[in-house]
């Protein structure tokens, strides 16, 4: 029968806790983590919930002023995708939302536009070329790894982006929250950016920056 | 004024037609490619279009026995994605419809379920362990590089899955194809998979499969 | 003399336990592994037999229906290849034995014939097309990573395979083992592959599935 | 003697143009370029001097308003450095010069500080925290990849930072340039970064900006 | 039938001429090659002889003063394995013979010990520490990427090694060739490696170096 | 207002101890290493001082034979670096100081030479190539990953070179250290080298060699 060469393959790649490396490294928060990511959780302990992730099916909040809310599915919130090189968000935006410039430093980005009609466009860096065009429902967009990026709503309706990612943990960085949400100082800002002092110090209140 | 450090700057990092390495390398399938990807479009040519694809907004075509249509935008049909690491596809099932057990060898994959109700699952190599699951409207779930995985309708409705992968060209490959749909002597699929003679001869028919 | 010199050397590079990474990461299965491989043990406790590898001498048991064994050298069973992104294994082929359907969905494959005679093939994915050789004592062939391979011994002696992979852990998924050595409902089996109820139930009772 | 062995060394590891892959490829801008970079000059026709660049050892002109200037040695300047991941550039500051707020999508950098006394700082995305200090001759300081970070003169005397990146063409994105130094339009800039419509249209002029 | 599904999935994945990127990028010496490799063979004209190579199956001639003779497989050689990361070699050990001392800059090695007694060995950089061990056949080694390696015959009959690297194209510096074996002046071989004149000058004449 | 918005993405993206991963990985060489480098410090602990290196700043002692000094900061020295890919040194030689023979496994280097005139060369593997030039203040060079180089003051004066690295733990294998600085057999240094009894036993007295 097989069963002896049953035996042969199941102690060749058989896989007890931590005695061999598996098609997939679940995260593990609680251990630490490198520059490629978390360390593996036991595969003893992995069920089909670490590969699975719901929270994209809610709706997210955008009642705020940028009418704009978002729910990440990164490695820190989805710890399947941990080691695989991928990740996926969702973002809405209300009728008139805006998401606002930004950069992912680790992972180029493509967007769905699952529903609505929005403006996607991003800055080409070496070149500081803008290419930038109206998407409609069932379309799709590709923003370059680490070049500015943005999206708004120019629809009547609301809309909602699939973004996915070629990086498990692909950072954000938001020009506004960076240049105005902390506490780089005034005269920093003013300097390195060129906007002028009333208009720094403006947009520190409302980001809440300090300095 | 800034005039000579624009000056500086462009010449630096300007973008002639082949004079420099930009964020993207849009394909130019009429140039060689290279296990990387294709050769880069001129940079002079590419416009916004080369960063966005339509066919996704299109329903595919389910009036098979599968009940299953595939549209995908890889590296060949999408050319702003060539060396940036990702790509995505939309697979539609009617009631009832089937995404055959497959691979692909050279990504993994992120689905995100935009209508109906599925079972996805994939199978692990090395533990030979199953994880499925049923997804409804708004799951993520993840399939790890080079697994074979499947997904099927249970639900009462046409389901719509917007596929992401960590490559811009993943690859596909269909196990029934693979074994069925192709050359492959009967002789030898029978002694590499353990099947009957009748049960292979009757899919290389179904499959259109030879030897 | 050189003295000071080599004081200076060996301040900057040497390598007391865990104080600085080193041309290798023998891998310690004590510590936590992550996407990139096992941690790496304390030099001071490597040695020699880290590098070394006995177990391919001896020939595999093939014994079985398969007329088939394997000895893997991956990174669980041989620390020293940990983060140097190759490994090796041997098969042993009896006379009409036979190394079935498989993939190894994280690296590319190249077996030497040791000896005898056999055939090796694999299926490439995206173009559905069968590559496959007679092979003589000596001769190399290569698989490309992901993709559905075999062999089986055509000769009238045993066969000895060296197969080496471009990852310290290829991993491995067995189609038939895949399709009906785990509980993967017997329903699903069939709805994915197009295989008959017959076919799926009586290799489930072979190759010791459930559901 | 040696000879047959040298003839057998020679004609397997010889260097026939484009007969086989060498340590290096140094790029030829005439031929295609890839997502890995440039096509590999005929190593024939390869000279110490596609090793050795020399652009570096001559300051800059930084007689503009941010007392500012750049030399890169990239793989479109330094064919050299094609394929390696590695690159170079020169900036000089005049007392007082900035370095403007920017990112390099591709690459982490590495600044040392060859001449003068600076103020050095990044602003980390996820956390959007900032991390700056005063730097002095001989200190070096670096910036993951993707970051926002700038530089600016806080000595009296002019300042010379040498910059070597990870990457062959590590691109660039000047936060300014980016937002008022092209086509982007307005109304657009104003959504997206939440500057007011007066700063917005001033710097559009003083960088050139239309729309 | 399935022929709607079968020529959906045909033109999604087909592979015409240039149209797709596959599974594999068998090398075309005659197009430009590149930092990842050489630019892919049209894959209507790739056949299984691509994917296998038969001179390893030869034995090498040892009549020379090492007693040692090497048959390489790697992308030059071997078109089927570039860009999959991976090749072969086989090195013959007459009585006595001797793998002089060398590093692969590109890639890390597994040695096969088929037949045969040898000695072999690696110097750890960083730690400046020898491993060697005596290895009988059918024994394994590896000798982690760039490091200083070496093999020699210490039975009584030949000795063949199969050695695996993880690259396409390895790349090979052997030490004394490097040293004795080109145009670098003596003075500057003495003055960098402490050797004497009269040895520097009695091996530029056993290996046919200049200056 | 904001908050809303700010209190979304902050809980997203925010960068509590260990929760989710950043922009870098600052090495804690108390945790375990990996293949990919080290663990990471918590980021709460994180300064501005783990991105700031000083001691390049420091001439070093080049009261040696050689008249030859380095300061290397690489991930174990700087722990910044770590997981970033590149990492940088500074070497000074005196009048008639020389930089031996040596490679680095794991990374291409740059140097940029700061002060002085030298002489910067490097051997090509396969094709075994000598490349080298006199090099005057400002001049940069590029040595390919892997390959033998070297570097002696030529000029009048002391020289201090600037070298940086496309890793961030790039190795170092001095080539007279290697065979001459550690217990490798004597009768083994002669027979991988060629290298005659009486020079190895002289400079295995002069590096401290034994056997």
């Amino acid at each position: 029968m097989f069963l002896p060469l049953l035996f042969t393959i199941s102690l060749l790649f058989s896989s007890s806790a931590h005695a061999s490396l598996l098609d997939f490294c679940v995260a593990d928060p609680s251990l630490p983590d490198g520059p490629s990511g978390y360390s593996c959780k036991n595969p003893a302990q992995v069920t089909v919930d670490d590969f699975v992730y719901h929270a994209l099916s809610i709706p997210t909040n955008t009642s705020n002023l940028l009418k704009f809310g978002v729910t990440a599915a990164f490695a820190p919130q989805f710890p399947g995708v941990n080691g695989l090189g991928i990740s996926i968000a969702r973002a809405d935006l209300g009728v008139g939302g805006v998401v606002p410039l930004h950069t992912h430093p680790g992972a180029s980005e493509l967007i769905y536009l699952a529903e609505g009609t929005i403006v996607g466009g991003f800055i080409s860096g070496s070149a500081n070329t803008v290419y930038y065009k109206t998407l409609h429902k069932g379309d799709v967009m590709v923003f370059p790894q680490g070049v500015m990026h943005f999206q708004f709503n120019t629809g009547e309706t609301p809309a909602t982006v699939i973004a996915s990612f070629g990086s498990a943990n692909p950072g954000v960085q938001v020009t506004a929250f960076a240049l105005f949400g902390n506490n780089l100082p005034s005269s920093f800002v003013e300097k390195i950016t060129f906007l002028d002092e009333a208009e720094v110090r403006k947009l520190k209140g409302v980001f809440g920056g300090t300095g």
